[in-house]
C-alpha cells in the first residue's frame, strides 16, 4: 500500500495527530523495495507487502454486527485479510428467526473454506454478562441482568475477545458494508498505518472518499458524512482553544473504522453507544495529554501517534435514516461537553449549539454518557472460563482443524495474558 | 486470493470453459504456502502473493475511457496493481473542454506520485489513424480517415499498445467503476485465473457478485445485468445445440472485465463496438473450435481455458440508459448470427427472438457487426514508429524517472516484438 506522507501533526501531550495522508495505490507492488522499512518516494511512502503481513499476523478484527443479512456478511469477511483473526458480535433479533445463528452459521462455513480461525458471540447472551460481571466489570451491565445495547458495549466486548487472543493488533469493521475491497482496504490501511506509526501505543483512524447517498433519484458521492463534519468541527475546536491556532486536522471523530495496539486498547476507556468513537479522542486527550494527574508515565514517554487515513473506496452501506445521526452527533458532544479537560468557553459554545439545534431545553446541561473501565483491567482468565462454561452464544472456529490442518484455535487458554501472572487491581 | 474450486467444464474443440469460480477471499495470505504452486483444500485453492506477483509483473491493464471525471479515473489507477502497467485509451469529448488533457495529466499525475509507467493515447488522434495504416490495418480507419468510434476499437488500440511492451498478459478494467477495490480485486483475479489456467493461451472473464440499482428510490442489489443475462442464454444455447445437453457454463458473455495471455490476444480477432466481448467467445469457436479448416496447430495442441471468475465487489459504474443496454444485446446476437460455427437452428431461432423483440424486421437478416484482422497481423515496429512521430495525443509517462529514480520506460523500441524478425503477412 502507498500512502501520500502526513506533513503536519498536532501535538496534545503526548497525543500526536497527524494529518490525513491519501491511500495512492491499494497495492503498491513488492518491487524493488525488500525488506520491512518503508520506502519513501516524491511525498508518499510505500509500505511493502511483507511489512502488512507482519501486522496483520497479529492483529484481530472485530466485525460488530446487527442485523444484516447473510451476503453482506459473507462480503465483509472475503475481505479481511487471511492472516487476521475475526471476532464477530453480533446484537441481532434472536425471534422470530434466530439470525444469531445464520450469522454465526455464515462465519463457520467461511471459516472451513478458507482455513481460518474465528470467534462469535451474542451480545445478549445470559452467559456474557455472567462472564463480565466475573471478571470485573459490572458496569456493563443493565438491570435486565444482560450486557448493555450499544455500539460501544459491542466494541468493548470485541476488545476484550481480542486481547484473549494475545494478539497485538485490533480494528474494528463494520458489518453493513456492501463492498468486500473498501472492508480489504481499511485492512490493508490498519496494518499501513500501525506500522507507520512504530511506537507501542498507536491508533489508525479512517476517513473513507466518499459515500454514496440517494439524492432526487441520482446517485450522489458525498464527501462529508452529516454527522463526521459536525463532530470534527468541535474536536478541532477543543484543540484550538488550547493552542490558540485553528486547526482541521482532526478529520475522523466519529470513524466507526479505525484499529489500534493491543497495548493502547487495553488503557482506552470505552463510552457506551454511539458516544465510543469520538470519546476515544477525549479519553486519549484525558489520559495522555499531560494535564490531569497521574498520566501514565510508559505511554507519555513513547508518545501516542494517531494516523488518520483517506480510503480509496467509497463508503457504502445501509442508510440508518436521519435519527441515527442526529443521535450520533449530540453523543459526540455530550462527551466533549462532559470531559475534565474541555475548556469553558468550548462547554458554553456546545450548550449554545444544542440549544440551536433544539437538542437541549435552555438551561439544562447536555446528558452525561456511559463510560466504561478500560478492558486491560478485567481478569481476562475469568471472562474465557466464565465464557467457556456459560455463554451457549460463544463460538470458536478453528477453520484449520476442520480442514484437517493442524490445529489453530482463535483462543488458546494457556496464552490469555494475565494467566499466568497475578491480576492486576 | 482464494477461489472456490471449479469442477466442471464443457470442452468445444480446444476451448475449455469453466465453471464460474467464486472469489473466496481477497487476501488469502502468505501463511504456510510458500512458493508459486497453488494450495487446494476443501474446494477452494489459494494463488499466494508471490504467483499473482509473477503474472502482475507481466500484465498490462488496458482501461477504455470515454468522459469519465478525474476523481473516477483517478480511483480506478489507485487500483489497478503496482506492477501492472496502465494504457489508456480515451475517446472522451475534446471540446469545449479539452478532457483527453485531464485525463493525460491524471495519469501522469499518478505515475510521478507512485513511481509507475502509464500510456495513454486519443483514439480520434489523425496521428494515431495514420500509425494503424502504416502498421497493416486500414480496416480501422473510418471514411472521415479517424479511427473509429466504439469500445472495441478501443481494445484493440489498448492491445497494440500492449503488445508493444512485450510483456505476457493483458486485462480491460472499464474507466466508469467507482469502486477502485473492485479495479483491484478484478486484477487479482485476473492475475489469479491466468496462473491457473496455465495454458500460454488462457482468458480470464469476470463475473461481478451483483450491481447496484435504483429502484422506486433505494437501493437494490441486483445479481445479474439485462444484457449479461441473454447473451449468456444465447451462448449456451449455442454449445448446447452441438453437445446435446443443455447448459448454463457461460456466465460471462458481455464481460467487459477480463483478460489473457498475450499469445491468445495476439490471434484473435476483435469485434467493433459491443459486439467485441461476446465476439470473442464466437472468435474462441471458430478459431479453436476444431470445427473450420486451418486450425491453429499450436493452440489446439495447447488447449485454450476460459476461467470465469465472480468477484466479491459490487459492479458499481454510472448508468448508461436502456438504449445503450438494448444495442449491447442486439450486436451480441448479430455476431452470434453471424458466425460460421452457428448451426442454423438457432440462427433461425435468434431472428424470431430479435423480431418478438422489436429489433428486426420480418423478412430481414440481423447486420452484420465488423471484424477486424488480430493485432498479431500488426507491423508493431511501424505502429511505433508512426505514433511516436506523428500522433500527438499519444504520451508515455515514465514515474520512476520523475521521481529520480531508474528509467523505466513503458515502450522499449528495441524490445517490440517482431522489431527483429522478419514481418509476417
Amino acid at each position: 500500500m502507498r500512502l501520500a506522507d502526513s506533513f503536519r501533526s498536532e501535538r496534545f501531550g503526548a497525543v500526536r495527530i497527524h494529518e490525513l495522508q491519501r491511500v495512492i495505490e491499494l497495492d503498491s507492488g513488492a518491487g524493488d523495495h525488500a525488506g520491512l522499512l518503508p520506502v519513501s518516494s516524491a511525498g508518499s511512502r510505500v509500505v511493502p507487502p511483507e511489512a502488512l503481513r507482519a501486522v496483520e499476523n497479529e492483529m484481530v478484527i472485530v466485525v460488530p454486527c446487527m442485523n444484516e443479512t447473510r451476503s453482506v456478511i459473507e462480503g465483509v469477511l472475503s475481505g479481511v485479510p487471511h492472516d487476521c483473526l475475526i471476532v464477530l458480535v453480533s446484537n441481532s433479533d434472536r425471534l422470530p428467526v434466530d439470525r444469531y445463528e445464520i450469522e454465526a452459521q455464515t462465519v463457520e462455513q467461511f471459516c472451513r473454506l478458507a482455513g481460518r480461525s474465528a470467534v462469535t458471540v451474542h451480545q445478549k447472551d445470559p452467559g456474557l454478562a455472567a462472564a463480565f460481571k466475573a471478571a470485573g466489570m459490572a458496569e456493563l451491565i443493565a438491570d435486565d441482568g444482560l450486557v448493555r445495547n450499544g455500539k460501544g458495549e459491542a466494541m468493548l466486548i470485541g476488545m476484550a475477545l481480542a486481547a484473549m487472543t494475545g494478539r497485538k493488533y485490533l480494528g474494528y469493521v463494520d458489518a453493513d458494508n456492501y463492498v468486500p475491497g473498501a472492508v480489504h482496504e481499511y485492512c490493508k490501511a490498519y496494518a499501513a498505518g500501525l506500522h507507520l506509526a512504530n511506537s507501542p501505543f498507536s491508533m489508525v483512524r479512517i476517513s473513507w472518499h466518499s459515500k454514496p447517498k440517494l439524492k432526487d433519484g441520482r446517485l450522489f458521492f458525498s464527501r462529508k458524512g452529516r454527522s463526521s463534519a459536525i463532530t470534527n468541527d468541535w474536536l478541532n475546536r477543543f484543540l484550538a482553544e488550547y493552542s490558540g491556532f485553528g486547526t482541521e486536522v482532526i478529520a475522523t471523530g466519529n470513524a466507526g473504522e479505525h484499529a489500534m495496539s493491543m497495548e493502547l486498547g487495553l488503557k482506552l476507556r470505552l463510552a457506551g453507544g454511539f458516544a465510543v468513537e469520538p470519546f476515544e479522542y477525549m479519553d486519549l486527550f484525558e489520559q495522555f495529554g499531560g494535564l490531569l494527574e497521574n498520566p501514565n508515565p510508559d505511554v507519555m514517554a513513547a508518545s501516542v501517534p494517531v494516523l488518520q487515513i483517506e480510503t480509496r473506496n467509497p463508503h457504502f452501506h445501509d442508510n440508518k435514516g436521519e435519527e441515527h445521526v442526529q443521535g450520533m452527533r449530540m453523543q459526540a458532544l455530550n462527551v466533549l461537553y462532559h470531559s475534565a479537560v474541555t475548556l469553558p468557553s468550548v462547554r458554553q459554545a456546545i450548550i449554545e449549539f444544542m440549544v440551536a439545534q433544539g437538542a437541549l431545553e435552555t438551561g439544562q446541561e447536555p446528558p452525561r454518557e456511559r463510560v466504561y473501565p478500560p478492558v486491560g483491567t478485567l481478569a481476562l482468565d475469568l471472562l474465557y472460563d466464565a465464557l467457556d462454561a456459560e455463554a451457549q452464544s460463544f463460538r470458536e472456529f478453528d477453520g484449520r482443524s476442520m480442514a484437517g490442518l493442524p490445529q489453530a484455535p482463535p483462543i488458546e487458554r494457556g496464552r490469555i495474558p494475565g494467566m499466568e501472572a497475578p491480576r492486576a487491581a
